[in-house]
């Protein structure tokens, strides 16, 4: 298992983490100048931007661009909005390219409005990966499948286990050309008693694509913009880390805290708490 | 699959869905001036009372006692409040079998105050579980384990699926004598890929001891207090009872609504929403 101390080149920001609140080139530079390693900006972020200019920000400053969040919805059930959603989708699949994006991070969406067939919003969801597939490949783009928390399913993500995420990569991409794979955010999944038999199935395969750490409140402010900081909640992080390195997952771990209460605070204060933090915690 | 209408002998309400705010007796009158079958009480219930009086009252109105709620928790990790909590269950037990208490209700509890091992968590459920097995059995009373949703793993239940509940039934009572078993509560598990086909092994095995019924909200107010009646969420009731009767399932359909919104309205209203919503909705 990888020592986390003095190591911030192995940490990753997720943009969500600072909410929003400073351009992504001055969040580059806060991470230089901590020696973070990784960002992982959202669509937000580039809106007036060039993805290629980002970029070479990023790579002027040392800084790896570890993932790019996140999908339009794959689930709507009018068909309209399910192409436009699919639309805004190979957009942002050419700036992930452009970007050099690690991956491309694909929340699928919940029930359609007044709907309460899951197994149909599951398959809407499946089938709009399959559409994704050929495009993501041209682009060279990998794509990240992040199950989301069981609290999320009617809103936001009806894919909500490392099992299901790992049951489609298997469906759509069973010899890994198409780069299909699942991000194991901590928040999403640590409640999960498959959780270690899902990880090591999901290194063996070679699918994990990304780390995500936050922390479990408990009982949680919000389901969503209630995470804490790691080491402030339930969640074993470093138990979980331990299970992704010793499958051979090698990749950085990205914070990603979405929280009303550490969006209170000035960002400085917060990148400095999460260097600190993911080396002393996670 | 039987048909609902005109028939709420084949309801029941947990008292949970009242809110306590009338007495057991207030309750059993209530259902039955309704035609309503079972009632499911409290501890809290009890108190102050003697179980077999509660029974008779409820015999004389014709309401069967379908279930009573609930353990306390398994899962502590501090001996003393550990063997406090087991001599609890065990008096809880004697008042199961005066009621005639078709099943005592479990639930486990969660992580203990600042514990993050969530295995040693669950271990001591089970551990809890298997604790009383000999107790119950003695007593003719069927254990009945409640699966909670995971937004409630670190706090209230860190027994999430259905999946896990019917696991620990093969381990601890294989041949169905200890007449372990589980409750599927719509609320907490209507959110699993896995659920038919945990819900048919439960029926093969003739694990199922109580079907709950509520709506899923989203999102939710509250994730404890925030439920829905049946038919105002995103849970498709109606298909979860179709797998329970496919597979053989002819207990009752039983609501069990936490709802601050529902406990400001009258309970003659609430009483009169459950009987209409289960022979529509459910």
């Amino acid at each position: 298992m990888r020592d986390l101390a003095n190591r911030p080149d192995l940490c990753c920001i997720n943009t969500a983490t600072l909410g929003f609140r400073i351009s992504v080139e001055a969040a580059i530079d806060g991470l230089a100048a901590r020696g973070i390693g990784g960002v992982s900006p959202w669509r937000r972020d580039l809106e007036g931007r060039r993805a290629a200019e980002v970029a070479r920000r990023a790579a002027d400053a040392g800084v790896r661009i570890d993932g790019y969040c996140r999908s339009s919805y794959l689930t709507h059930a009018d068909p309209a909005r399910r192409r436009a959603a699919h639309a805004e989708n190979l957009r942002a699949l050419d700036d992930a390219a452009e970007l050099g994006a690690a991956c491309y991070v694909l929340v699928v969406g919940g029930l359609a409005p007044g709907e309460r067939d899951l197994g149909a919003a599951r398959a809407r969801a499946r089938d709009g990966v399959a559409d994704l597939l050929d495009a993501a490949r041209a682009r060279g783009v990998a794509l990240a499948l992040e199950p989301l928390h069981p609290v999320t399913t009617a809103g936001r993500s009806c894919l909500n286990t490392l099992a299901e995420a790992l049951d489609w990569c298997d469906e759509l991409d069973a010899d890994g050309g198409n780069r299909l794979g699942v991000i194991v955010d901590a928040y999403h999944v640590w409640w999960d008693a498959a959780l270690a038999a899902q990880i090591a199935r999901a290194c063996r395969a070679r699918r994990v694509l990304g780390f995500h750490v936050s922390d479990w409140i408990d009982p949680p402010p919000d389901p969503v913009r209630g995470r804490g900081m790691m080491g402030d909640g339930a969640i074993d992080l470093r138990g979980i880390r331990r299970e992704l390195e010793q499958g051979g997952f090698e990749g950085a771990v990205e914070v990603e805290i979405m929280s009303d209460a550490w969006d209170r605070r000035p960002v400085g204060e917060v990148l400095d708490a999460c260097v600190r933090r993911v080396a002393t915690v996670c």
